[in-house]
């Protein structure tokens, strides 16, 4: 073994992108895990294989996991807090942000209605500029998103839990002041990681305060939004529209009231496709070794306190 | 009347925000015609209406339109090619750069397929970041196109009558360069005024040369685009979509082939509603009456020669 080498085992995918950039990174793939000080998971990898290479080599020190969200891998993060957890946590904001402009912009130019015409109309439609818009979250997808919509003379609202400053942003506040937010907001996006702190957290009491006018757009996780009240607040015109690339159930089942729901657009976790993320997984995961080689802090540490 | 005044006479609608306007320049309206150097057509002035004031009124210097194009009044810039013409071309170019944006993105999307959709499907869809874009045209409109789609790491070319670069673009060519770009073209924005060299520009040639892939773009006007030729491309799934907020026929007739082709999104002229442009075409009334008032250039000044 050479002596500068790092030694990573990887389960999941060993698709091509991913093997140039560990080779890329100088890294030496190994077979047997008892020679490795990490382990890269890559898509397909499952969180109980994990558990149980984790369970059998305790030289494992750093976990590299595929997705920005950690949910499937609590139990294996809970076990083993000594260890060095990373996820993709920003690696795919390019892609989820475009997503969420995309799907912001569907609603206020009443894309939907127009896909089902049959018929020339009046023309309608609300344009960006100049709204105000609350983006919920403050990490890479969050801040990615509100870069792309201050392109629009947006003014925008970062509440996230500290009111650390989100550049870019007209203003940051925290949680407990989104309440105060809603009677101004044209567009409401969901941008945090699942935690108990976020469940839910656009529930009826939210959905009320919001003018008729607004959207909310959802590509975080459809644990955000209480779907029952948001299914009550559509068919009743209470808010103007949804989005939502996520949803609570996931899948959202045949027959569920929001697929016929006109004010409802829904698409399926397509914000980042396999093929979108796939390359910047494999960017991501070269930078990271390259990291763990020179003995640098990571990229995308997991707080596992905080669930992110 | 005050020595340093410009008397103006109006026509159309004297909305607010345009009186309001008018009155802040300094500017003095005019019952009689016979008393104004310069008329302001606002929405709904008819253009045999200027017709009939510039040949009664031969006092007039200056007249500004209300509309980016000019077809409908391209009689009355004939017979009084003598006054200074100006349109409104570049001051829609907020929220028509915001149309023609929302419409690629919906179509990278596939968010037609997912209105239609009554059930989750597999994750597919196109992100921007990367695609090769090229815009036809260079005017305000094009230009704010340009930095939109940049903001996605695109590349970008804009194709003009001639070849002065265009800020942002990675490369700016001229029409006789078209048909080379198209077969690397994955995104096709048209953004130029309809002329007679832009009539029918995207026919069945364009169409053909394009990859399978790419998706049309249509909001500047209807007459740039081959309809016949697109139907065929669209039913052939020549290429992968067309989204037009510009019809040819305008407005597109029930029954049109165009309405039931899943490949296509058509909104109705909708990029820039009377809502969106009333505060604008105000703002552009303002400034160029304070221009004419200092003897400036005006903004927006039409080429009659060139048709816009």
């Amino acid at each position: 073994m050479n002596s500068t080498a790092v030694c990573i085992h990887l389960i999941g995918d060993p698709y091509p992108e991913l093997m140039a950039e560990i080779a890329a990174s100088g890294a030496s793939l190994v077979d047997d895990p008892a020679e490795a000080r990490g382990i890269v998971v890559s898509y397909g990898g499952r969180p109980q294989q994990l558990a149980e290479l984790l369970a059998a080599h305790s030289g494992i020190e750093w976990v590299q996991l595929p997705s920005a969200g950690i949910e499937m891998f609590a139990a294996a993060l809970a076990a083993h807090p000594g260890i060095r957890w990373t996820s993709a946590k920003g690696a795919y904001a390019l892609p989820v942000a475009e997503h969420a402009l995309a799907l912001t912009l569907a609603l206020l130019r009443e894309l939907p209605e127009r896909v089902r015409a049959t018929s020339w109309a009046p023309a309608t439609g609300t344009s960006l500029h100049g709204l105000r818009v609350v983006v919920v979250g403050a990490g890479g997808v969050a801040q990615e998103i509100v870069r792309l919509v201050k392109c629009f003379r947006t003014d925008v609202t970062v509440v996230r839990r500290r009111a650390e400053p989100v550049p870019g942003a007209n203003r940051t506040v925290t949680d407990a002041e989104l309440a105060a937010l809603l009677p101004d907001t044209d567009v409401l996006v969901l941008a945090a990681a699942a935690t108990p702190e976020t469940r839910g957290i656009v529930g009826a009491a939210v959905l009320d305060a919001l003018p008729a006018h607004a959207i909310v757009v959802n590509i975080a996780r459809g644990a955000l939004v209480d779907t029952d009240a948001l299914v009550t607040a559509l068919a009743t015109g209470r808010i103007a529209g949804a989005a939502l690339d996520v949803t609570d159930p996931e899948p959202l089942p045949d027959g569920h009231p929001l697929w016929r729901e006109p004010r409802a657009l829904i698409t399926p976790h397509a914000a980042d496709t396999i093929e979108m993320i796939r390359p910047l997984y494999a960017a991501r995961v070269r930078e990271n070794l390259t990291r763990f080689r020179a003995g640098d802090a990571l990229d995308g540490v997991v707080d596992p306190a905080a669930g992110y």
